[in-house]
């Protein structure tokens, strides 16, 4: 049984224990929103040494890290690195978007190593062994996502919402399809001039998944790729869809999340959430960016961390990193550092906003430590120790005594001096 | 004649015309809000290379970046580097917040180099120069002012509104006052048991700020300093004491601004803005942050551009930058270029996000350049032109041919081939 039907049945899993004890919620509480289809369970039962990971209402905002090969850079051991850098910067996921070199091998290393849950994109591997989108067959797309189930991914994107009568309203777009499994998809669709295969096959892929408990992540093929093609027609028509799927999904016991957008304007992320909530039943929403202006290559982990924040405050469940290298190129380690670290920034300031429990404790520690001038548990507190003291053992002005910006006439020393007088 | 008294009168003044031009409304659209107060124009009569800023309602959002020396750093050519980068990375305002070297001469430097308008603090090196708190009278201080007046400063910093009645609510705080010139008051208020010089003088400040049309930037003493202190009574308090002396300020016919927080849970911005916009009558805000999180130094420049791109849409008129060197040094050079662009990204995202004529034209031409794989004219609009290049040509992957990030797969492509064929 999927951690789905065990909450329908009311059965309190390992699982959901771990889970809820992670979260500082009770099981019982957790297997109700389970049950409702509001959060999800990452945990295939072949993920051998994964920590389960809960997704969605009243669970901490969760944060997902990127990596794989390319075609140019296709290096197990790169990938492993990467795997560490997420470890050590406390990403809750990762996926494993490989397309270069040994991509199995890549892929089994991962997930061998990762207590993280991993998601993958398995028809990326599906056309790149093909080496091309238009004549990959219907089953040899299902055989690419059997492999990565029986692999042990615990979740898997399946651009499955993307569908033939969306076509049309994307010639009034100025980016088209930015996805990757988009694009593929439409590609085929037009030169195969048939409905897309991973929507025809939906029932399929569900079986498999449902077998080890693989949670499927809805893509959003029709996401938005600029500003100017945000909640347009197509990009709703698609969300409307991957409701319906999300639905079918949860009357077969299967676990789903919805992927969404992408560039979109500071003022219509909250609309975006509300539609998707609304379309797609409650399901956990699991949004890349939103990136809130399109003009600022380099710095893409800030502009999607704006719109994640935003995004995650009014109820979205999970981010997908963006790295300072999106649009530009393929994240170094630094950049896998810098990405996660900005989506944990505002994946904490939306816990926070929407008062997710014990979210606010961190922040009140930290605040009593500076109070004291008490640099050791600042470093110790800081979302990135080493980079705090790094920083201050560099300033010049440095000095145990104040706060390292004002010098002698420090405000925090002035009221750590009225306050020893009360 | 003030540009205040100027718009009150109904006379177009060639500052309102070349604001009108820079923000591309027409001058007696701004003449009209600024006769209402809801906006000021940044030009000190004896700051004579200044190019007038509009900063208020239907404006652009500004940026202002700190610069300034420290006891143990005060080299004036420093300072004049930190300027440059102000303006290579386009700042709308320097503030000079020097407190170390000679102070006069390096704001002074600062003013005959800078076509931004330039703003101070002066109570900052009247404490210095006297080497105390306590001991400074009343008219050293508002001589301290006089005199960065007279050099040609087109705003100062004065925390008037922060007045005895509000000291012991601050005692149920975790990080009582934080700012500077707040926590200065607080000492010189408890040692001598007056009032507020800078609030009991206000008739002379203003009268001094009129002669040569000094903006008053009405200083929050009492910002929190973490998300706990957020919207508490003392801040509160502070800000109708603001709002009356902003109103007093406009009856008298002299420009003000008001200065905002701070430390803001994410929550929490949209409600601090809405009451700012009430208590003060709608005068132009100016935030520093707001900082969402407490949790993250090294990263507060990220931290006060999600809470910058909030509070800008809920109405925040001007950004005051935070660097990445927040609470634990002194900005470096990169610090300044961090802060200014990150600052420079919510306020933009805000423009897009509130409607501000023309912002999301630079995006659409970007998303256009984009969708035609145009690098040349991409690292062009980039808000980091030079980043962007770099970051792209280190890339092992970089091809003109495709979007860098999926290589031979590239949905961008994939498109650019689709639209050919339409």
């Amino acid at each position: 049984m999927t951690q789905l039907e065990k909450a329908k049945f009311g059965e309190v899993s390992p699982a959901m224990e771990q889970v809820a004890k992670q979260e500082g919620i009770k099981p019982k509480e957790l297997l109700n929103i389970i049950a409702e289809g509001k959060a999800v369970i990452f945990k295939s039962e072949l993920h051998n040494n994964v920590i389960p990971l809960g997704i969605g209402k009243h669970l901490r905002v969760k944060v997902n890290a990127n990596i794989g090969s390319s075609p140019k850079k296709a290096d197990i051991n790169y990938e492993l690195e990467k795997l560490k850098v997420c470890e050590e910067f406390k990403a809750d996921t990762v996926m494993d978007l490989s397309t270069g070199g040994d991509i199995d091998a890549i892929r089994r290393a991962i997930i061998a190593k990762s207590t993280m849950p991993v998601g993958t994109v398995p028809i990326y591997q599906a056309v790149i062994e093909k080496k091309t989108i238009e004549d990959l067959s219907e089953s040899e797309m299902l055989k690419g996502i059997i492999k990565h189930i029986q692999d042990g991914v615990d979740f898997i994107t399946v651009h499955s919402g993307f569908t033939r009568d969306q076509i049309k309203p994307l010639r009034s777009r100025v980016m088209g399809v930015v996805s990757r499994g988009g694009s593929f998809l439409l590609k085929w669709m037009l030169h195969n001039n048939k409905e897309n295969p991973l929507y025809e096959n939906f029932d399929k892929i569900m079986f498999h998944a449902k077998k080890y408990d693989v949670t499927l992540s809805l893509g959003d093929g029709l996401r938005p790729g600029c500003l100017k093609d945000a909640t347009d027609k197509a990009q709703m028509a698609e969300l409307k869809t991957l409701g319906k799927l999300a639905k079918t999904a949860y009357d077969n016991g299967v676990q789903s999340i919805i992927e969404g957008p992408g560039h979109v304007p500071l003022d219509q992320i909250k609309i975006n959430i509300d539609l998707q909530k609304e379309y797609c039943h409650g399901a956990p929403f699991y949004v890349l960016g939103p990136l809130v202006t399109d003009i600022a290559p380099g710095y893409d982990h800030i502009t999607s961390a704006i719109g994640g924040a935003l995004a995650a405050t009014c109820g979205a469940d999970y981010l997908c990193y963006v790295t300072p290298a999106e649009h530009l190129g393929l994240p170094t380690l630094e950049d896998v550092k810098q990405g996660i670290i900005t989506s944990r920034i505002a994946a904490h300031a939306a816990d926070i906003a929407k008062g997710v429990k014990n979210a606010r404790v961190w922040d009140d520690e930290m605040s009593e430590a500076r109070a004291n001038l008490d640099w050791k548990k600042m470093y110790e507190l800081a979302i990135d120790p080493k980079l705090a003291k790094k920083v201050r053992d560099e300033c010049e002005n440095a000095d145990d005594e104040v706060c390292s910006m004002c010098g002698e006439f420090c405000s925090v020393k002035i009221n750590k001096e009225l306050r020893k007088g009360d």
